[in-house]
């Protein structure tokens, strides 16, 4: 871990300098407040640790990293105007902070600057790094608008589901990692695999928020527990919950569901009940393991030093057994 | 002129075909739905030209051509939420149409398109076609945001509005031969010149813009004759007259531009008056010239067969002989 730590740190300083303000302020102060919101920086921190497995120098990689975490937040602004979300990180969001066209026209900058930072380096690969770039860029928009689509359905699969979460959250990681694979002159096989490695663990991760929202220990989670519960969200829980349950099962979770009259409380521990009931728990922390080996798998498939690959597989391990 | 028409519709043509749908509907249809609503695909027509006109093979550009034309489309689905302008080339605009989330991540998907139609051609020459459209597609976004600070600023200069204009629209007029001309070869002169001669020809354009809008024949303008006036549009008209008016000139232009007593037509009937006064139609028409000449003689300035480059100045022309 020690090393993920110094990427990060590395990418956290670098960050900062490449943060000065320009004019016109409202389209520059937006991107720079959000870029010092912090973050974990877990995605070019992955990049960077990518790039050194299959022996690339770090500079060479590094404003592809900023690439990477640049888009991201680019995504996060975007994101908090279509879900009205008023806080990010525990400051105010850009679109309530200053307005939605501001948020909109920062963003849009961020996304091109991600496209500038990508093509500093890369000389010799920005084609195949692009490519990579652009076809994952256009699946996160993807997995957002299913997820918004979701909201209004009644007929989310739980296919439908884990290729939403797959596109929001999880191919990212694996662009990440592949981004620094290729920088770091990996063969086609391996970046491939670390690509699988990065989109398999973040499904298993994905899975496991679903989870601790409802299962976590409410001292280390940070957050309400059963806030997905109360506010109907499909879940993995909740869509395997709706598959399963038939007769009286299903009919009291229809009433949990659509209830006015139910408290908070009352809904959580009723759902919970029901959630036991079909060993919801077993089958989703079982969905996670498959794609968590899955991911180990692809990480045993790479040819590189053992050590190296050891760091890869202690954060995943790392990213299972949190509690928050 | 031929010549242009020819290339508008072979772009017409492979637009059509690139645009099916996909799923998610949300996310794809208003972007087809953009991209058929018609537009005078004037910059991916100059691009192509511009490869053209040293050599370059059309089949070689015209994926970055249609680049252009799709970075141009996305700048208009957000631009539209930000103005709230319901119309967009007569039909509904795509925030109106659908919603303001749909036109954001519709939107952010066209911008990646655009990368993505980028790297297809520019195999040799990836990463200085990057460098050009990425630059300009900052600066348009600059000017976006300029052209909304003015709104509420009281001290735009006209220097400021030559500058707003110049980001918001010429430099993608220019970027587009720009690319055309890298694509074709060009030497590094030959792709400056023929940049300048595209942004300042803009910058022409958007000046006998502002002109027509009050000196235009109503019957050949297609849209209310001083419509910039009734709405206090800090056009160069307006900025010139504020700069140059003194004494009573200068309290009568403030009570139209405040009073709400004057209906629309007298407003425009006395604005036009001290506008005359001052001479601003001939100053405007001045400043005008002054860029079309720089466009020209950098025209003049490339390598390039006589023949070709007087395409280039009839088009030029056309533009400034237009009366609407």
């Amino acid at each position: 871990m020690q090393k993920i730590l110094s990427y990060i740190a590395v990418v956290d300083d670098a960050l900062k300098k490449t943060t000065t303000t320009k004019d016109p302020a409202a389209l520059y102060d937006p991107i720079i407040y959000t870029l010092n919101l912090g973050g974990k920086r877990i995605r070019p921190a992955l990049l960077l640790l990518a790039n050194d497995l299959f022996g690339g120098e770090d500079a060479a990689a590094l404003n592809s990293a900023l690439a990477i975490e640049v888009f991201h937040n680019f995504t996060l602004v975007h994101d908090d105007i279509m879900d009205e979300a008023p806080l990010r990180r525990g400051s105010q969001s850009v679109y309530k902070k200053w307005n939605t066209n501001v948020a909109i026209l920062s963003g849009d900058v961020m996304l091109i600057q991600a496209i500038q930072l990508l093509s500093k380096d890369n000389e010799t690969s920005l084609a195949e790094v692009l490519d990579v770039f652009n076809t994952t860029a256009v699946q996160v928009c993807e997995g957002q608008q299913f997820d918004m689509d979701f909201e209004n359905s009644t007929t989310v699969s739980i296919d439908d589901y884990l290729k939403m979460i797959a596109l929001k959250t999880a191919v990212l990681l694996g662009c990440s990692l592949k981004i620094g694979a290729i920088i770091g002159n990996a063969s086609k096989e391996d970046a491939n695999h670390i690509y699988e490695f990065g989109k398999n663990l973040g499904i298993a991760f994905q899975l496991m928020d679903d989870v601790l929202d409802l299962y976590g220990d409410p001292k280390k989670v940070g957050k309400r527990v059963g806030g997905d519960v109360i506010t109907n969200k499909k879940t993995y829980l909740l869509l395997k919950a709706q598959e399963l349950a038939t007769g009286k099962t299903a009919k009291d979770l229809d009433f949990c569901l659509s209830s006015t009259v139910l408290d908070d409380a009352s809904k959580v521990e009723k759902v919970k009940t029901i959630f036991n009931e079909l060993n919801i728990k077993q089958l989703a922390t079982q969905e996670m393991n498959l794609f968590y080996n899955t991911a180990i798998s692809h990480l045993d498939s790479i040819t590189a030093s053992t050590e190296k690959k050891q760091v890869f597989e202690n954060f995943a391990k790392s990213l299972m057994n949190r509690e928050n």
